[in-house]
């Protein structure tokens, strides 16, 4: 089964062998491999060292989005969010729920947010702190660029949270060139392409400790992560950790490396993008996002306008094909989607498109292209699962 | 090597290979594993069908026990906390960083608490609505029992909390008779002998429903993850799991209903406890319990008084003998601790205990009584590095 999903990604044979054992996280034999995951992610990051640090928290993507918008903004502190996607949408759940006051900045999610769009919203409202910022948004796959909106952020002298969590590891960041960015967080099973358990964020070890009492949460207090760490000396994970997926994703690092490092995983993700982007186009079929706007981590396809056409018949036909794509959608119209990342090559994504055509076939979807179904979402889509 | 550690535990090979496979979460040939571990964890509680869900939340106890009493307990609200041990301490910690109010019911380490001590508390302040306490001490390795402390808590009219983290599987509670227990909580690393990753909570559907609004977080909100679970309808598991982790508990809850469910569980596990108690008795060192006092998952020992023995080398020693067990402790005296949990023979600690003897013998450790250096912990041990 060929997984195209934007996480947990399909692995290679190397990493997931990893998972198959006992480890005590806090043995001697563990350790170096635990605190070389930590140096490398800094490194990966273009943290400066004694500046930033690698910050695990076990659990998932959301966790560690909360419990860096804990840290870093106080309770009743307000933060600017771009709202143009799915993800955007949690991030504003996340921070309303822990009693931070949200501004939306509301966008289609067809199209990234612009500096000036950014540099507006903060001349307009000088109690805004941070802003929170989608890096790849993983419901429609645009990208919104550190590159563009970290200069706005630091002219208004203002900090940013980067949700990179499905962009690291192939979209580039340099922190040493974004003093703004208090912390870009990602997990272990997507661009990196180890299995899913430990959210990371690489943070600034200055505002990190600064922030401590902010958080409200022992848990999800980064703060108290980072003095863990100095506490134990060797950098000891706080709370059991998921150890197995730590040893797994050690290897997914090591085959990273061995790949070509970051430039390498975006070209060959860019590759499989373009392959599949082209791919349902020559099939007539209308992709969700102008080619200028298409990021390289997941390609999304309106729903056919045919009425044979039904989400789950499609995924099932799919996957009798030996092809595996997520059962649900959350953009602002009926879409599919398909994931280009993981351990998959461009020539994998071509076979793919032509499992989708004979999927297509079965179900005798002849008019392919978007539906026109196209009432906008209001908050998430009630497809929307993942 | 021989883990006798208190989790994450040693597992059957058969369990940790269902961790080395790509799994798609939400895949309709993955949602029957996935519903059918809440279901059966739901019996093996004694939850009773429409009245108790399976809640689970990625991460790990700590974070599961922060969910449990943010939902249960409103911001303000007030619990008692038996603190008779370093989870106990935890607890404490985790309740007061989300702004609850903790009244402590302090205790010493080496005995459980009393249904007498527990009424007194709650007569004594009527504004405490729950009590959280542990079940089984990891610290020490006693056992606060529900079935004394249960009718205690229901008869003053409050509610329970029970972190039942290394003892659910293994020690019995049946939820039906418990009407006071909010919430049962455990992991899947400990007893049920799976991998680490995944806690679970045992909730009454109407507390948690009605503390909807409690949590001031999205991802501990344990009423937002059963509302998630209803309106997927086959239960979704909110946000992305460890998903590896829980096909290997399926694996564990085979292998445990297999060799005979919790009796057979407990009855393994007592007579690992017996065999080591009586075996370092053997040796000429103090256990750190009285046998009244001894649960079934871990004994811990009174390091020696012998200037030669110390923690790490002892434990450097018994590793070069194919047992690997903490290196550190949390009890109120200096201790070492070995877990009788996990896939682990009564003969498996027979050899242990051979092998604790060679390994003081190979460090000249001759006066093996307690060192009596016994200056009672203020809080947590600073060797606490769990
Ligand atoms: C951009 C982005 N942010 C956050 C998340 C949440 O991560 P998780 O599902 O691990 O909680 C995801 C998950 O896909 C994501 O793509
Ligand atoms: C009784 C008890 N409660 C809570 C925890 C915390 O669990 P975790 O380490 O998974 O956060 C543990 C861990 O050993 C425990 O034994």
């Amino acid at each position: 089964m060929l997984l195209l999903i934007p996480g947990p990604v399909q692995t290679r044979p190397e990493t997931r062998a990893a998972m198959a054992q006992d480890i005590a996280p806090w043995d001697n034999d563990f350790r170096p491999t635990y605190a070389s995951i930590r140096e490398r992610v800094r490194v990966l990051a273009g943290g400066v060292e004694g500046m930033h640090a690698t910050l695990p928290l076990q659990g998932c993507g959301h966790f560690m989005m909360e419990a860096a918008i804990r840290t870093f903004v106080p309770a009743g502190g307000k933060l600017l969010i771009p709202q143009n996607g799915a993800y955007a949408d949690r991030a504003v759940r996340l921070a309303t729920e822990a009693g931070r006051v949200v501004v939306a900045l509301p966008g289609p999610d067809t199209r990234p947010v612009t500096a000036e769009e950014i540099a507006a919203a903060l001349a307009a409202d000088p109690a805004i702190s941070h802003v929170a910022m989608i890096h790849n948004e993983t419901g429609s796959g645009i990208v919104n660029d550190p590159e563009v909106i970290g200069p706005a952020v630091r002219a208004a002298g203002r900090r940013l949270i980067l949700d990179s969590v499905s962009a690291f590891g192939a979209l580039p960041v340099n922190l040493a060139d974004h003093p703004e960015i208090d912390a870009l967080i990602f997990t272990s099973g997507k661009c990196l392409e180890g299995l899913p358990g430990i959210g990371f964020a690489v943070a600034r070890i200055d505002s990190v400790t600064a922030a401590a009492g902010n958080a409200g949460s022992w848990a999800f207090d980064l703060s108290d992560v980072y003095a863990h760490a100095l506490r134990a000396g060797w950098g000891s994970f706080r709370f059991t950790p998921p150890v197995q997926s730590l040893a797994a994703f050690s290897v997914a690092l090591d085959l990273h490396e061995r790949e070509g490092g970051q430039p390498a995983r975006l070209a060959r993700y860019r590759e499989n993008a373009r392959a599949m982007y082209d791919g349902v186009r020559a099939l007539g079929m209308a992709p969700y996002l102008d080619w200028a706007h298409q990021g390289p981590v997941i390609v999304t396809v309106h729903q056919p306008a045919d009425p044979a056409f039904e989400l789950q018949p499609f995924v099932d036909a799919l996957k009798r094909r030996g092809v595996l794509i997520s059962n649900f959608w959350n953009t602002q119209a009926p879409t599919f989607r398909v994931g280009c990342i993981g351990a998959v090559t461009p020539e994998d994504i071509r076979g793919a498109v032509a499992a989708i055509d004979g999927a297509l076939r079965e179900l005798g979807v002849t008019r392919r292209e978007a539906s026109g179904n196209d009432a906008p979402r209001q908050k998430v889509s009630a497809r929307d699962d993942d």
